[in-house]
């Protein structure tokens, strides 16, 4: 095959998949391909914008070393994370709804105690949070993993300060008998995903601004049930209508109490699916 | 906007483009959005895969630096770079036919005369080149200038061999009165793309391989004229059929005389059109 038109280069290219490859990755790629040429076709796309749309992928590798993920950025800012989310975690009545896990979480975070506090030494508006981890039916799940983390009142997290290393502002709970895990630490405030990159030189071309609302990230497993990555936002936060990732949903905006005096509260109560 | 299902965050993110975006990004980034949500809509990407894609974008970055370009590989073999170059150049009767530029140019090519040597010390089967610059109406065009590169008989251009810093199998020449510029070299092998990243494995895996047909890389210029890129092909080589980029045409196709004996020859016309 040779001579191809604009028109039969896309079934060209499709044609060269041959029975080796495994099904799944055909189906794939075919959808791939096809919408990726359609989508050059349909904006008539030049060389030149071409070389251009190379230099921002070539730009966005270059920004990526183990604390910093373009390319997720770029797939939360497009609100692609979220629509894989939307079809991995369809909502469901009485389970708490999840969202994206974003390009902060750490593994092996520090344990800390029911009562603990998850931001030692960090300045700030103290919050005391009191949540419960539940099955769908409301029972108490004792023994529930909790992974928690978030960004100082400054906006940023530990992996964006000094030189990365130190852990805090995160840290990993069990609930206990009654299914309530608590502890104290800052009270969140909204930060502008990283924005000193090519995603960040997108968004500016594109008049949008970078920032997402205030909000402590959950990761909950427990046995017999499926696992719930998620946030709790602030309610109130002035960013809930324009989180720069999509990824707010009513039933996660929680009552941070009133902003004024040194200390304020939240209670959430985490309900999870049965396992099937 | 919050409480994005699958299919509302589509509208929501093309939403959050303001009018202070330009025009024709605007216009790019709308369909972009809308195929790349589409297909991860209709592939019911998951969690996992989408990791896997993402993984892969970067990989893709780490192979980059000044003479490794692994998106525009990947562009190339999925019948991109060609679908692109056809929006720019489609054929019109009379005028010599284009192809992809490849990832092999470099800036500042040896000056070569007519009748000079485009592969010196190279060893391999040598070929005589006899070209001719004319018009669409056939006069010929004095004073073009033409950058000419191409892959060793053992398949490597010079930015791949030794530290790469040589340039050698490459040279700019200059029509003489009658149009025609002519210089001896070594014939070009068939030989594979660059298969050792993520974009080989990708080949491997949907059971594709990545040879290209022997040919020379020519890049026309001259005034009143459009330019044109382009290559001559090998009459007879295996690959013709399956070119990894997709970048042969018949048009291209030259007759390199027998590939018996020490010394062959080829003869080409390059016909430009008329600048409008």
């Amino acid at each position: 095959m040779r001579n191809f038109t604009e028109q039969s280069i896309t079934d060209a290219a499709l044609g060269r998949i041959t029975s080796e490859c495994d099904p799944r990755l055909r189906e794939v790629m075919t959808s791939f391909i096809r919408h990726l040429h359609e989508f050059v076709r349909e904006t008539r796309i030049t060389p030149e914008e071409w070389f251009k749309g190379i230099a921002f992928l070539t730009e966005c590798g270059t920004f990526c070393d183990d604390k910093r993920q373009e390319f997720i950025l770029l797939s939360d800012t497009l609100g692609v994370s979220m629509l894989v989310d939307a079809i991995a975690n369809p909502s469901a009545p009485g389970v708490t709804e999840s969202t994206v896990l974003g390009p902060f979480f750490r593994e092996n975070p520090p344990i800390i105690a029911n009562g603990g506090d998850l931001a030692p030494g960090i300045a700030g508006k103290r919050v005391d949070i009191d949540c419960r981890v539940t099955s769908e039916d409301g029972a108490p799940i004792a023994g529930a993993q909790i992974d928690c983390w978030q960004s100082s009142p400054d906006g940023f997290y530990d992996s964006q300060m000094g030189d990365g290393s130190a852990h805090n502002l995160r840290g990993r709970l069990t609930s206990a008998k009654d299914g309530r895990f608590w502890f104290n630490t800052t009270l969140p405030a909204a930060y502008p995903v990283p924005h000193d990159g090519p995603v960040g030189a997108l968004l500016r071309a594109m008049g949008r601004h970078p920032m997402r609302p205030g909000h402590l990230h959950f990761w909950v497993q427990a046995p017999g049930h499926r696992q719930v990555i998620t946030h709790l936002f602030v309610k109130g936060d002035p960013y809930l209508e324009s989180d720069a990732v999509f990824g707010v949903k009513d039933s996660l905006v929680a009552d941070f109490g009133s902003q004024d005096g040194p200390r304020t509260k939240v209670h959430y109560d985490f309900r999870l699916k049965k396992a099937a």
